[in-house]
């Protein structure tokens, strides 16, 4: 299968998977063709080996953020293979294994993006996302399309090695759900003897727990499902917390310094605030959304906590959380599929069935 | 008229005005006899000078949050005459002028006591409020009466010293207002330069202005009223925005390092949290309850925002903003009632006639 095709002097397509925004024999997703611009100077082109499979991909393909552009090609936790280089490109080479995360470019030029926390871009389209970009931007027709492809072009500047000690074929969920739990772990300060509540155990959360504990804090798993007790063990948690256990919760009041919560839909955020210890704080990172209830206020306020969320994380501290991951011998727990499966893929992960992530092996 | 009336060995009665709970002719304050334990060992007897009026004791005796205990008499911003010493008390003399806040007692010797952070006390019951206490012990009868009476006792470690720039009529406010505004500013790190807006410009942010903008920061009012605009800038605010301005709001977005919202009662939170730059922080210091609609994490998470609350301040903390006040010169803006005039006070606080603090005038 012939998988580029030019198309003219600028453009060419590669095969992919995306969503049209009509469900096509009750899918989602179907094989289309993805047209993307050729690298320019300072790019390159990846051919995609693996790609994980985010919960945003399944809320950006279904709008649930009400700016998603169609077609919409997701994937960004993208493992591949440099197959060409722009001039200006010196530190990469070509056939080098590389990583893409969430983003693919920014300003570079704001206050952001020169401490290198380009996720948090003040240019006017904000960062540009890996796929579903310009953001912010809801004027300009340009869009991105992902990982779900069998080729990608990115900036220099976005690109992530990886270590020699990371397994390529497992190593792609570290650079979104790695990343999006290392940073407000780190920004938090976590260490040797800290309490920390990791909330949800999948596959945001399993990343947490190993991450956490890595930093050396004392972890509990805090899950809705007694089934996932074990597991959450097994991946290093010091303890486990069933949170639809009034009484078990009701005993842990006050009883952690951080809480990271990555509940990828609405909940009742009163719920955990109790748990957090005096000057504590939560951060959620699955939520993009509203939570179910209004917070209550008397709850923050008596012990000067505080609630907050965190979005991915730079491309300095996505490598140091790709570098963190090898040194500690941490791993995403995944399951290869074929693309074809996406569509069974995103029912299993809604219904909480996969154990962590699921990793599209594109080369199959 | 006597003041002091002895009960019993223990015990004595005082004049005071309290809530039984029920209106009396229209009124929700009414003249009570205080029934006060006689001075410990460690405790002053105080003749209560000026009392301020807080919208919490507003909140309070209609018994907002569910937890008034009846009779209620309120007031937690004291200034008072040492008119007795228990044998134990050597740091304190009569006829000396000193302060007492929101608390009277706490257990001392967990650790948020232990860090001068009584408020945060982790003891069983909590700090021991002024009025109202024991906050968190339902079961208990036991009960504490504010300085909405001739007299009040107070543990020596509980007590405030003023220093002699302060003037004795219009420091109370700082007891409550004061700190309650202060100890999130200082946590917060405000310093020169530092962006602040501070929304809400009654009893606390008139307060919060003046202390914003002697810590060094750039300082916004942000009101509903159009009429508070020539106050606040006389208070000190470098620039007004009126929160009902949508335009202006939006024009706002990002601008802020840290916003304090001293808002009393339910309302929108998402309405400032894009005001808040990268990584900034608000904290909500007035409502003790639920926001009017559930926080959209999207808003905090994507430029890694935070909410937060605070409840007054420590004993430590307290004297530095009485101190801090003396030093720079700042002192609420009063308007002395008499005690008799209380219920009228409350309904001008409701309809936020006030400029912008009551005090009660108890030799009146």
């Amino acid at each position: 299968m012939e998988k580029i095709i030019v198309n003219n002097d600028n453009k060419f397509s590669v095969k992919g998977f995306g969503a049209s925004g009509d469900l096509i024999n009750g899918k989602t997703l179907k094989e289309m063709d993805v047209v993307r611009e050729k690298p320019g100077t300072d790019e390159v082109l990846i051919e995609v080996l693996y790609c994980g499979v985010c919960h945003s991909d399944i809320h950006q393909v279904n709008n649930d953020w009400k700016n998603t552009r169609y077609p919409c090609v997701p994937g960004h936790e993208v493992i591949g293979k440099i197959i060409e280089t722009g001039s200006g490109v010196s530190d990469f080479q070509k056939d080098q294994i590389v990583g893409v995360g969430c983003m693919i470019d920014s300003c570079q030029t704001c206050e952001s993006c020169r401490n290198g926390e380009e996720q948090l871009c003040l240019g006017e389209h904000g960062a540009t996302m890996t796929y579903n970009g310009y953001f912010n931007d809801p004027e300009s027709d340009y869009n991105t399309f992902g990982g779900y492809s069998s080729h990608i072009v990115v900036n220099k500047e976005f690109l992530l090695t990886l270590s020699e000690k990371l397994v390529h074929s497992s190593a792609a969920p570290i650079l979104c759900a790695g990343i999006t739990t290392y940073s407000p772990l780190k920004r938090a300060g976590i260490k040797e003897g800290s309490k920390v509540a990791i909330v949800g155990i999948g596959g945001l959360g399993h990343m947490a727990v190993q991450i956490a504990k890595a930093m050396g804090a004392n972890v509990t798993a805090v899950t809705t499902k007694k089934e996932k007790r074990e597991e959450a063990l097994k991946l290093g948690a010091d303890q486990v917390l069933v949170s639809d256990n009034e009484k078990d919760m009701a005993a842990h009041e006050l009883a952690f310094d951080f809480i990271l919560i990555t509940i990828p839909y609405g909940f009742d955020i009163n719920l955990y605030v109790p748990l957090l210890g005096v000057k504590g704080s939560l951060v959620s990172v699955g939520l993009l959304g509203d939570y179910d209830k209004p917070l209550n206020n008397m709850e923050v306020a008596k012990f000067n906590r505080s609630v907050g969320g965190s979005l991915i994380g730079g491309i300095k501290e996505t490598q140091e959380v790709l570098d963190f991951c090898a040194e500690h011998g941490i791993a995403p727990e995944v399951e290869m599929i074929r693309i074809e499966d996406i569509n069974e893929a995103f029912d299993k992960i809604k219904n909480e069935e996969v154990r962590f992530r699921y990793v599209i092996d594109m080369a199959k």
